[in-house]
């Protein structure tokens, strides 16, 4: 059974999720769909861009995942399809798909303007329904990528200028919380392998973070290595450092929001 | 495949939805069911009357529909399973159906009362479960809608009193906001063609839009079609006119809430 | 086709729901996957406990129900999968599966510890997604029980010590309020046995209720048996008394919050 993820900023009170999955079952009635979220903040291009570097590669090849977080909906922007890493790609060319970019090749792409596989009636307010939907269904049927449209060249997708981590003049990695999830945990931009070779610089001390007045001295392997209520440094689900506390929440503790700064710096061994 | 979608007030928090699927799948393991939205309002009639208009028709035809918003559950209400447009509705003969009731015409409709379909133990307080969940599988089996209980005159469904958009003293069109979507747009009760028919009364003007102290002056294609952060008119995709910001919340910017009018006005071109 | 539930405190804003999906189907792409709810406030296992109890008989026999409320993720705890009534549950070791254990005796049960069913590389923080998903689906595509681990006594399990009502002193039945749903019912853990036996003890009598400063006098079938904006009390979709205002929200009049006291008092006929 093929599958279609769908992200989106289309919240759940509304009617919109559920009429792109009737769209989808009208086109390929055994398809399986799977919600990723529909809660990204709306129009939140740079969100979208961290999720889908993280859920993408959980699901089977051959994966079509459905992207519509689209601000310039009824603009001139361009819907792309990509196939990238073995999964295929719907989304906006507006950025959204840069960090997957980092990660994977596009093998192949189109701009998808073949209106044989949209609704027949095509609205300037709600593409996901008209044509995100219908075209992801159709690609489920085995209908080829190269007949949505003309071929894009991946470097001439739209790049969205992410922030990343760096060293500051103090000599400190700084990073951004990039997501603060239910539990409270503050995920940050700072991936696993920059931190390991931010550590290695000084193999004699140990990692500590500073968020705001907050000092947090301990990177550990799981939750439950330090005492209830206690803060930790983790690499989290994700891939990337988190700072969480035990059986409590980060963000509530150290009232931080999406964007603040997080510092990692190199602590002696002994303190 | 045969599919089932489910409407209900019921959140998300509970187990209520999911025992709903819980049932459906012991009758009928194999088809496919689909949420529309389980946000509604807790008991809003008119909000359910104006969704259920909006996404029955996204959906292959034969497609039963499930409503449970039905605040007399218990009560002697009755319960309707009705054929219109191609499409099976099992609600409570409360008034739901009534917008559908305006488009499409009944084909055929019983009162569900045949217990053979129901849940073996019914409760007077989750009629959703017990018997709305096990009728619409048992339909999704084949079985046949004339089975489920007495033929019901399609006119002799509760209808409710929904207010319509209509030409106030002063000559402008009045309606009101029924829904305002995640995105913060305002939609109102007012369709393309009665928008039409008003502006078409006098050609040489342009329609503006006012709530409360607020003036809209364009309508517009598509929400790129004003600059960032600027008001507008818009046929939505609901094809229902929709006052809103582009890249921002009208609902924020005009402090309005569900139910509070909307006036169009006709202005002179050159204004 | 098999069936997979699952009951997380996840949340819905993150991607950590639809990652444990896309798991699932890279196993078993032909199960089905249905959401109980992801929104058990975060780590609650008492909650947790009450709701499996309410869901899982209305699944088919041989659903597979994976249960993700898991505050000791990375520690020594261990991982069940027991075959309980016939169903399977996956649950942390945690007592999230005692009120189960005092309705369903423990027909076999594992510890979850056989790799070769997890993904290969598995995390300290997020085993939902790294052994409880891909050991569910492996299990839907038949892998047997006794495969993912050595045997467990039913009798080891870890239990919760949850509060069970009790008569007091002044000869009330004391219960308390376990759950508050989106209508505002209040929902106790006095189920409908306790609550009849407590009344059989003076038969001339009716049962009224208390809560804080209110009385509530009359236990009815149905919401609609007293007037809309009246209280009541009633045997819910659970078995378990709730108290809940026809058309209105009891947790809104009476200002309660979860874990407040529920008494139950015996009133003569005529009061």
């Amino acid at each position: 059974m093929p599958i279609i993820t769908l992200l989106t900023d289309f919240g759940l009170d509304d009617e919109y999720v559920g009429v792109m999955k009737g769209v989808i079952l009208s086109v390929n009635p055994s398809v399986g769909i799977v919600d990723i979220t529909h809660r990204i903040n709306p129009q939140d291009l740079i969100s979208t861009a961290y999720l889908i570097k993280s859920y993408f590669k959980f699901f089977p090849e051959g994966t079509i995942h459905i992207i519509v977080v689209d601000p310039g909906v009824g603009s001139d922007r361009e819907i792309i399809a990509a196939k990238m890493c073995g999964h295929i790609f719907i989304a906006p060319d507006n950025g959204v798909l840069t960090l997957l970019c980092n990660e994977c090749s596009v093998l192949s792409a189109v701009r998808v303007e073949n209106k044989k596989y949209f609704l027949r009636s095509i609205s300037r307010t709600f593409h996901g329904r008209d044509i995100f939907a219908p075209v992801g269904a159709h690609l489920s049927n085995g209908v080829a990528l190269t007949d949505l449209g003309t071929p894009v060249d991946g470097h001439r997708m739209t790049l969205l200028n992410i922030h990343k981590p760096y060293i500051s003049e103090k000599g400190e990695l700084e990073g951004s919380i990039i997501s603060i999830d239910r539990f409270g945990n503050l995920i940050t931009d700072i991936d696993s392998m920059i931190l390991e070779k931010f550590c290695n610089s000084d193999p004699g001390k140990n990692p500590g973070f500073i968020i705001g007045k907050h000092k947090i001295k301990r990177l550990v392997e799981s939750y439950a290595s330090v005492k209830p209520h206690e803060s930790l440094g983790i690499i989290g689900s994700r891939g990337l450092l988190e700072i969480a506390i035990n059986h409590g929440s980060a963000a509530h503790l150290f009232s931080v929001v999406r964007g603040d700064a997080v510092q990692v710096t190199l602590l002696d061994n002994h303190l």
